[in-house]
């Protein structure tokens, strides 16, 4: 007779049941996104109530089991454990502050959740995310496929999202990517962005005119990387969307669907760049990063990935790695 | 050529963008559960932010549009409006002082939201539900058909996500209600309860003993009517499930499912009751509540029943109604 | 690093390329019901070209791997195998004759099969398949558990289907099970059928009166057991709904989901009854029938059945098992 | 009150329950694309049967209602109309005489279409469909936009999944389209193909070799075009694939998703081509046809497609058109 161990089941581990974990504890519920999602925090109470909160929906869904609390024996056997546990940034902080911070809560953290789930794929949603992707690959000594982060993938829906919206078009049919760091040095690869075949510099408004010009652009790409701003300013902090992204993530990794997401992984070699973790368009299954892969630039673009590889690089040294 | 009107989209608007209007909203998303979604709130920035915060990853969703702010104009021809908008209990508030406060509240807004969407069907899911529900109707003159309130059918999926453990076997093999108020005096149909077919009470555990005692039965009641508090303590609100549960229903109205559930309505001579509305089993499709369903209760039952509609009247009765 | 066999893989295998395991192959891509699904056929070109048929979908489904072929190999490892392969009955032919060829099909089948997927649920769809089961678990050997037939549950869901038309309610909220064997002497067990939470019996029309009178219900269940009938004389054969109910149980079996459902297997000891195979409520899951369930049934039942349970035993004699 | 036409239902009409009619249905019952879905032939029987043996699955999906028959009333009020009716082309068949065939068959069928459904947006399925949307437009005197046909969209899905396949990642994340006459002339468009933002013509295998030569482009091409005749060769003639895109972009239709998909409609100035029908990317949602993209193409294409629509042009002037 077949084993527990031996059965088709996918575990998810999610660590932190913040706004962030338990949004995306919900989506995954609700799309079905593994068969067991486990939300764990040092804040028992917390977790449980939240998973609870989930839970009481199954009635609505389709088969995900939900559970959570402070043991992180819960963990044990994960399929991929998701990490979104850490400090927010306070107002006035400083940005290296806060990475100091969670570097700390890493180094203190991945060893259990290790113990539990040594077969896991792990990814990052906590800030600075490309940073703590680097540390987490030294703490660790896993394959650096095995170690990624949500990076850019949220930026990139946010961008594809205002680009639909300005042509009129589905987000389905829009494909266009932001990658390099998930920060203020990221940005959108117009050269291969396309809607449904169309360049988005080919792409026309009703009256023949170009509607992608090199102004509208710019202002996409800022609006696309303040949009974090925008949601915070508003409801204090951000949640849906990304709990949306890590649950879509998830489910490359958990049912090995091979997709192509522009996550972060620590890269090496790629256009140059080694030792650093950035988004680029990277196909994701089984196992997490099965290939980064190797997408053409223009000048500016080339220019703008090495200047967030430095800028990540720089906030590397600060924090010793 | 169709104009827009005639065109067979669902527009479901969502009054309120606090915790449970947000996260209806995102499980709407996910779900598709509507073509458009609007977020209203009098907190306009906060409207916009949630809205914003779920639309950025219609990317991983199925193409339903959701937009957020303060202008009623925004839910102009809704099929469906849901109102979570209201006060919420402050610690040591009498129950009375806030079922006042949401009645002033509703009676300020509804006409303004009638005006907007004069052939929608109205859900309320603000507390105390029950007696917003009979208030609503008179201020709106509506057909009692077009206004409910969410009532017990989460209470219900509660109950069923328990039964469920306890039996191993999936929720949605689990067919069981709580009935009556949605609060204090609401009680499981548990002479009607049954897991596939199975009535509960002949439910056997593994040594072939009867599972599902009176004791039993009792502490699983308990623990579902329980359950909001239990999640509150950890988390301070509930909010997914409730989510979940509301756009599950929006569904039913909105797709013209016709699917039977536990939604409270003014009641008109049911096992004797009139004038108060109460969640019992009942069809809701296209335009609301098609049947109030006529369900067998063993006495005690009855007396559970009358106990409820008791309770309500003299709510109503003090708030004037 | 983990191994392919360590991945929480689902894969589904499903022999004869007919009508019915092509509908159902394409019902899985469709829903999603496994990452793998194998379309397997000794007319090794029909199934590959049904499989790339399939396959040339994929586009528009969510990720689920469709092959098909003649070669026995492309079954190693499958969690589940459901075999719809054998020989169809030709008009004037005695069900008996039927019945032996198909003995002599699963005969020679099985050990293949048994040596690629030794883990595996078995599930027979072909004819007779309460007889075929009882035959195939003594071949193997394996526990009764691990091998079942679809039995009655698309009969069931024509039922269903019967009564949501008849009652203007939702499928999903009619409960009611067809049960016994899957052919002339299965029948509905009409005293635990409910309506959400309304017993059959006490469902009214809009007059007020009982709509599901003994006649009524003797109708239906005739028009459900003679559905297949009806469907054959119009098209020739039937493979649709065979095709998604095969699905949906797979999906049980696959996900864990703990489903009650009214499949076949042979019972020990259950109402009396031993060494057959018949339909009853079962909890299905991972490794396949967890539980049988004792429903209680009124003495109409009761006797009918044995009935089924008799005739069942006899063509089990006749055929020398 | 609402009245039944302001409800926010979606109709969708198939004119003929042959093998592709009907995988339609199924498919469009299992993803609920539809609220209601009516399968007419002018064979009465066979329509009701294949109907009913996919509403026998209705259990196991999520609400759409399939009824079918030869009364053209049932298809009255409809938003969307399919139509697979048709001639199939005999072996030794000229392609000329299947075509006048169905060109006889469409005018004998659409006026009594077109009075049932007068708003309805119309796709044809059956070939020759490109040659066969010309003339139903001329036939119809409606706007180009309402009368398309599936075109390449399959054609399109078959290249996504052989390009899939040979890269390793999922079909989803493809990008590329076969354009021009739904037959011979048809061609990828591959100066825009891309996997995941790589065009094709920059996607290396694992020893950083160029994968997509122009020979394997060739061949991909070839094997996408040749796809339905080796389907047919094993199993007499395809329907799963052509179902399940013909589901695809109903969806789009009425659920108006304004998608990209390369479906056939009379184009008016076109890269200079006007009166052919000739699939190329367009935008499809509420109302059929919104934009048809100005795609770009190198010169190689815009000669293919130039001779493409000579091809059309030529089939069409034969059959008097």
């Amino acid at each position: 007779m077949t084993t527990a161990a031996d059965r088709p089941s996918t575990k998810l581990g999610i660590v932190g049941a913040g706004g962030v974990g338990s949004a995306m504890a919900y989506a995954a519920l609700i799309r079905g996104s593994a068969r067991e999602v486990v939300l764990y925090d040092i804040a028992a109470q917390r977790a449980e109530a939240e998973a609870l909160d989930i839970a009481h929906g199954s009635m609505f869904a389709s088969g995900t089991r939900v559970t959570g609390g402070g043991d992180l024996e819960m963990l044990r056997g994960s399929d991929m454990i998701v990490i979104t546990a850490g400090a927010k940034q306070r107002p006035g902080q400083p940005r290296l502050e806060l990475a100091e911070a969670n570097v700390r809560i890493l180094e203190a953290m991945l060893p259990g959740l290790m113990e539990q789930a040594p077969d896991a794929v792990y990814m990052l949603v906590t800030n600075p995310c490309d940073v703590l992707t680097v540390v987490a690959q030294k703490i660790s000594g896993l394959p650096s496929s095995r170690i990624l982060s949500s990076g850019t993938v949220l930026d990139s829906s946010r961008l594809r999202w205002l680009i639909s919206r300005e042509a009129d078009v589905a987000p389905s049919s829009v494909h266009s990517m932001i990658i390099g760091e998930h920060g203020d040095s990221e940005f959108p690869l117009w050269s291969q962005a396309n809607i449904g075949q169309v360049p988005v510099d080919r792409w026309t408004g009703p009256g023949g005119e170009a509607l992608f010009t090199e102004e509208r652009k710019a202002e996409l790409a800022e609006r696309a990387m303040r949009a974090a701003y925008q949601v915070i300013e508003g409801k204090g902090s951000t949640n849906y969307a990304i709990g949306l992204s890590g649950a879509r993530i998830a489910e490359a990794v958990l049912h090995g669907q091979d997709a192509v997401l522009p996550v972060s992984t620590v890269l090496d070699g790629y256009h140059g760049i080694s030792g650093i973790a950035l988004s680029v368009p990277s196909v994701v299954g089984f196992g997490g990063i099965r290939t980064v892969l190797e997408v053409p630039m223009d000048e500016r673009e080339e220019r703008l990935l090495h200047a967030s590889a430095e800028a990540l690089s720089a906030s590397l040294s600060t924090l010793g790695h």
